[in-house]
């Protein structure tokens, strides 16, 4: 981004007309993204240069620490302004993010009917469906002519977050129907709505997972999904911008809690050391005990190993490989569990596939080894069988586990993404040990 | 799903009528689900039976298995009715996943025009804006007034897969403006459409990775976005539900090469078991080869490690930890580049950051061990240092190379999901070994 260097050079030349023109070039997400990157003192100039029709669009793209620093420097009237401009789900966010006293005058600013629907979206509980709908959707009622829609649509159209859907209500404010605005251009003027209107109507509860109403965006191809309460009354709209964001929010996730790290909502290069720390350490430090077995296994086997000085060293080889091959059948089955193409039915076939795949893998390994084992390092062939026949279990018991474990977990309710690498391949190094000694045990005799 | 079951019974039961009054109160993608779902010899049948209105959408949501099922059931008449539902994207889309003999059915059923813009799109590289855009968007001129532009859509808008958002062209096809369908109606009908639309417009090019244009359309919150050949001219549009299908598959991709597989696009309890071993047996091989050389680490040091038995012990405990170390930092840098929270640039920033975190992980994680090796294993303040030793170091190690890997990988033009736990793991492994072994001569003299 070149343009960050260009406007801080203008902001410090003080050439306030030239930032103004620049900034009037910029999409909002840009301009959002270039302020994020400035200072915190040249933040509230620089907003009250950004054109008056995209300001609150650019508001709402930025951090929460430059969402901040802005508001500090501006005074109440201009506030009152952004509160205007912002949808209510941004406006819940904001206030969810900032200090104390911050939230005490975004909510004096915002007037009392906006206050009423920003502390209602904040009654839902965090990562519900309810806590990230916006209430500025279109309503329409069944007797209103075509005309009449289009005339109430002209109207509100300008303050509503999307018109291209539009939702039918009967007087207790149940959702009915659906109409598009295609359907009310395409349509002659004096039909009713209530003959165009589609009844088959997919909801969301408020309660809902938020993560479940995006995917319901994603399946169905549609722009917004409605979010009705327990009396089926509509209450507010998730549109399809947010359920990409908690699309991405919640791959983030996963792959955090893939590598065994607990989520943080923060980016990376702006979250503060001691914070990763935290989110990394208790994973660490449960591993490390858990690896401790394993050295117990190692301890015990050390005397029969030291027989046959030849066996060490295909340890690392024998533990990594079945690392290997529990993650990736546990990564794949996770992925297939989110979304939604296995599911906990499913246990059986994936063991079956699974045993395929991995006496596949397995065989294949073992060849290539086997020939490495008896033209290159000469071991012998008694060794060798040992190390092969080891490899084949290993990865069979490896993939059996990384296929079996995420489904057992989501059975019992946790999250299938903890049943990663990790701690796969923490299993997984135990049980190939003790497979190895088995093994060798019995055909060496040790 | 419950409908499956219901449905199958119906099926086998020859209830025709109702089976249709089933299917009507289905949601397209829904229906597409169950039918992925039940044997191919019914298909043609039940897809006779979907509401005529909806039958294109629900074929569009098919998996490719169950559309080609449908089609060798079709008579050509049905075939073409088909054709010209479904949106150019789709219709593509189609004709690449089907065998040869029923493109060629495909493609006579959908006429010289559809024929040619479903050729067009074909040309485009794979995983290419251009070929996953659709040609049916709605196209204004600058001269025509808002009166105008509305009798047009109302003309065209059925057809069109979006008309959210229209796009102004000159003469020469060039894109000049956008103007979404809420200007258009709350505007008064003679203004023109040159005054009304928004210049700045933000477009992708053809050839540009299907990726950006899904991150464009997640950052910027638009419903479709432009697609402009090399002379700017405008040839077609990436809707946000295209968007939403693209991220949702590279995520799996990354998942999958995060894992060491190679990606495959076919759900895994769909993809046959050699394909799946395809698919992952060339990298197990790969990191198999390379643990060996961990072997070979192991072998060498063996002799000093039997002079002080107590050590042995704890190498799976060092390995796996840096192993794990290394993977947090690899899946966080990972994830944050292809976000675009860190860029190359960071490199730097990163060292600092991991350095500092892996201080504190590693400081942390010695503590715990010093006081289990004294109090529980009573190994002796000499042994207790060498491990608590390497383990510091061998976490700063795993950390800077887990955090600098992926940087590189990008640098160099890899992808860099492939350097996530397991390549990390096998570098880490041998250099934990080589730290442990290095510490313990230094300070046991061995």
């Amino acid at each position: 981004m070149t343009f960050e260097k260009t406007l801080v050079s203008l902001v410090e030349n003080r050439r306030w007309a030239s930032v103004k023109d620049v900034l009037k070039t910029m999409n909002p997400a840009d301009a959002a993204a270039v302020l994020d990157r400035l200072e915190p003192e040249v933040l509230p100039i620089l907003f009250r240069l950004l054109p008056k029709d995209t300001a609150g669009d650019c508001f709402a793209e930025m951090e929460p620490e430059t969402q901040e620093a802005v508001l500090r420097g501006l005074a109440d009237g201009e506030l009152r302004q952004i509160m205007e401009e912002l949808y209510t789900d941004d406006a819940a966010a904001l206030v969810e993010e900032m200090p104390p006293a911050v939230v005490e005058r975004i909510l004096s600013a915002a007037g009392p009917e906006k206050r009423q629907l920003i502390n209602q979206i904040l009654q839902y509980p965090e990562d519900s469906a309810g806590s990230i709908m916006t209430t500025e959707f279109v309503r329409l009622t069944p007797s209103m002519t075509v005309e009449q829609a289009i005339g109430h649509i002209r109207e509100t159209g300008l303050t509503r977050e999307t018109i291209n859907t539009c939702y039918v209500t009967d007087p207790q404010g149940v959702l009915v129907g659906i109409l598009s605005i295609r359907m009310l251009i395409v349509s002659d003027g004096t039909t009713q709505v209530s003959v165009l209107m589609e009844p088959r109507v997919i909801s969301v509860g408020t309660l809902e997972d938020q993560e479940t109403a995006a995917n319901m965006l994603a399946r169905y191809n549609f722009v917004a999904l409605p979010v009705v309460d327990g009396e089926k009354r509509l209450v507010g709209i998730v549109t399809v911008d947010d359920a990409m964001d908690v699309l991405v929010e919640e791959t983030t996730e996963d792959m955090a809690k893939m590598a065994a790290i607990t989520p943080t909502d923060r980016p990376y290069l702006r979250t503060p050391v001691w914070q990763i720390w935290r989110s990394r350490i208790p994973w660490l430090l449960i591993l490390m005990i858990s690896a401790t077995f394993t050295g117990l296994i190692i301890t015990r086997f050390e005397q029969a190993l030291a027989a046959c000085g030849a066996l060490m060293a295909y340890v690392p080889m024998l533990m990594d490989t079945g690392g290997n091959s529990g993650s990736q059948s546990s990564v794949t089955v996770i992925r297939g569990l989110s979304l939604g193409e296995v599911a906990c039915r499913d246990a059986f076939r994936v063991m079956w596939k699974e045993t395929r795949v991995a006496v596949l893998c397995g065989g294949t390994m073992a060849a290539v080894n086997f020939a490495k084992l008896m033209l290159l390092d000469r071991v012998g062939l008694a060794v060798a069988l040992v190390v092969c026949l080891t490899l084949v279990t290993t990865v069979l018991v490896a993939k059996l586990v990384g296929g079996l474990l995420p489904i057992l977990a989501k059975k019992a309710g946790l999250d299938p993404a903890v049943c990663a690498s990790p701690f796969i391949t923490t299993i997984v190094d135990a049980l190939s040990l003790i497979l190895y000694f088995q093994t060798a045990s019995a055909v060496l005799g040790l």
